[in-house]
């Protein structure tokens, strides 16, 4: 009987009501495997700091640090609220992106995919979208300037200014190319590389070492893209693209741009794997203008469940079933508010719904 | 009689052959007013860099300095070209960047419009977009990432890095703010701000000073956006915005974007001001892959000839009968190839067809 310790970050906002969700998926696993999941519930973001004066407390650091995995719901105020937090003790200052740098989670997937049979969530039009979504963005998630040095002042002609730095060595690019590489592999062959290298200089060496790493892995086809020019390419035609590869901050860009052509952010689960851990966590913010009223997507949640049980457990199989469980309460017609706005012939049903649904047809 | 000169840098790939049909629109506007237009070509881009060895030559900035105003095609060559070419000459680095930088051309406004009534070139649903697409986005165009520090080594583990700054002080922030909220006076008094204060303290230092700057102007709403929710936004209900006001490298990318949702980068002309000098660009790249075909877009050139009459020759009326022409050539059912596939009902013109047309209809 295998034992895995699950680290159980619920966030803010709608982070609670669709974290539960995913635990009825976690349970059901459990209950038909030769495993058993201890979940370990833990203050963190918002809530955290209002509880105790801190973001990412200590205590919840000690957990995640036995845990053998971390899932992780959304984190984050709104704009008027989080303005009642000093800014670096503010949910994404002073918990997220501690949290990715101290488990080193350098490699962030996010899969931006539909069916074409669910062409119909989509903004975009049927034939735009072709024989159906079915790519993989591999965002750098430690680095660039998420993590640069930032320094605030008031400059010789006495005028306040601010100045960050965007910071990548070779061994941060190598890696990262790696993963998407051996992704790439265990897919079509197929690389889009994503970059700047007409303005910045970090792009000069991103593409360098890609072409480097390109070397280990002749096999796969690369192709490079300018990021405005891939962001274009994401409305006109994203059938085209497979695996994608981009420094963290066009990948934060880009990566929401994919729920955008998806039709929802709740179509955004995510897996961000270091070496030695791995937290899971949906792409999108905690959404606090509908938290609390059952109607939030808890796809995105329970996606990270299924990365969570492939990456972390090895449980390839069970992570197939609960996709599959998925894409058939959306073929049964059923989904939650984000994905069945009226006319869209699309029933709807609260997030509760949804993750029993889910349960029914595993 | 008023007396314009006008740099004509036509740049590489399509933009000979774009600049070519905007000059066409130039002589017409020229005929029928009291007016005289000067118009003196100019080197710029990789054709001057393999004429003169200098992307950006003296002799190209004389006559630049002597303009009224400039008008610029696109420039670059291919990803593979572009490698005969050493980094700091390239066209981006050594004429497009100086030449934004020498006349502090800060102000980038970029329209992303589309009327109801072309909702087929987009490959949006129509019910996405609605009664129209009609929003300019307001790109901070001579600093930030574009413009930092940038140091590129081998660090104390031997290994190669790059560091780059994103550098914003409080002036170039509240003069670009200014612009963004007069437009919005002048629009539909809306304006979007888009930032990333959850991780970047530039985005903080942007949002403390377009708080103040908004105090002087109460009847504008401001709705603020985080750039990655922004990009979900542009896709998913592109309608709501009007005015968007966003640094440098955020407006590089969203622009694109917009050029995507519209259905072709082709659509997508801009201005770029700065308090002494303007020049007028298409937003899009050199498409080397398209170049002498006779297949170009050249509303983004014509668009940028009708927002030089508005902005440099205080000639309004005239830009918009230049856009009502061009709008009027899509009215009959024709455009070009980017926007004429097969089964879109469009009938497919030439680049200097388009022209002809728009001459005609003026
Ligand atoms: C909440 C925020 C700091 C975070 C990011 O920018 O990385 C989020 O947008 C994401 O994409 O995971
Ligand atoms: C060519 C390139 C340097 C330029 C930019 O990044 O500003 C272009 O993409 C644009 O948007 O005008």
């Amino acid at each position: 009987m295998k034992h895995y310790k699950i680290a159980v970050l619920a966030g803010d906002g709608i982070g609670p009501e669709i974290t539960q969700e995913a635990i009825k998926v976690l349970k059901v696993v459990e209950e038909r495997n030769d495993v058993t999941f201890e979940l370990m519930p833990a203050l963190f973001g918002a809530c955290a700091y209002f509880a105790t004066g801190d973001a990412f407390p200590q205590e919840t650091i000690a957990i995640c640090d036995q845990a053998d995995a971390i899932l992780k719901g959304p984190i984050g105020l709104s704009h008027e609220e989080s303005k009642k937090i000093p800014v670096d003790k503010q949910p994404e200052r002073g918990a997220l992106l501690p949290l990715r740098r101290r488990y080193n989670t350098y490699a962030n997937f996010r899969p931006v995919s539909l069916p074409k049979a669910l062409a119909h969530f989509s903004p975009l039009k049927p034939e735009v979208i072709g024989e159906g979504i079915d790519l993989i963005m591999v965002r750098e998630l430690v680095g660039g300037l998420y993590f640069g040095e930032k320094e605030m002042g008031v400059n010789a002609q006495g005028l306040r200014y601010v100045r960050e730095t965007l910071e990548y060595d070779e061994a941060q690019i190598r890696r990262i190319m790696h993963q998407a590489f051996k992704l790439a592999m265990k897919r079509r062959k197929l690389l889009h590389n994503i970059h700047k290298s007409n303005v910045l200089k970090s792009s000069v060496l991103w593409n360098e070492v890609m072409e480097e790493v390109a070397k280990e892995y002749p096999e796969v086809k690369v192709v490079n893209y300018l990021v405005d020019a891939a962001a274009t390419a994401l409305c006109l035609n994203p059938a085209q693209f497979d695996v994608m590869v981009m420094e963290n901050m066009f990948g934060d860009i880009l990566s929401d741009q994919g729920g955008g052509i998806l039709g929802s952010l709740g179509l955004m689960p995510s897996a961000c794997l270091g070496d030695d851990k791995a937290y899971y966590e949906p792409s999108h913010g905690s959404a606090p203008d509908i938290a609390g009223k059952n109607i939030a997507n808890p796809y995105s949640m329970i996606g990270s469940v299924a990365m969570m049980l492939e990456n972390s457990f090895d449980m390839a199989d069970e992570a197939k079933n609960v996709w599959a469980a998925m894409q058939g309460v959306f073929a049964d017609g059923f989904s939650t508010a984000d994905l069945s706005k009226p006319g869209s012939g699309v029933k709807m049903i609260s997030t509760v719904e949804f993750g029993d649904k889910v349960v029914e047809k595993l």
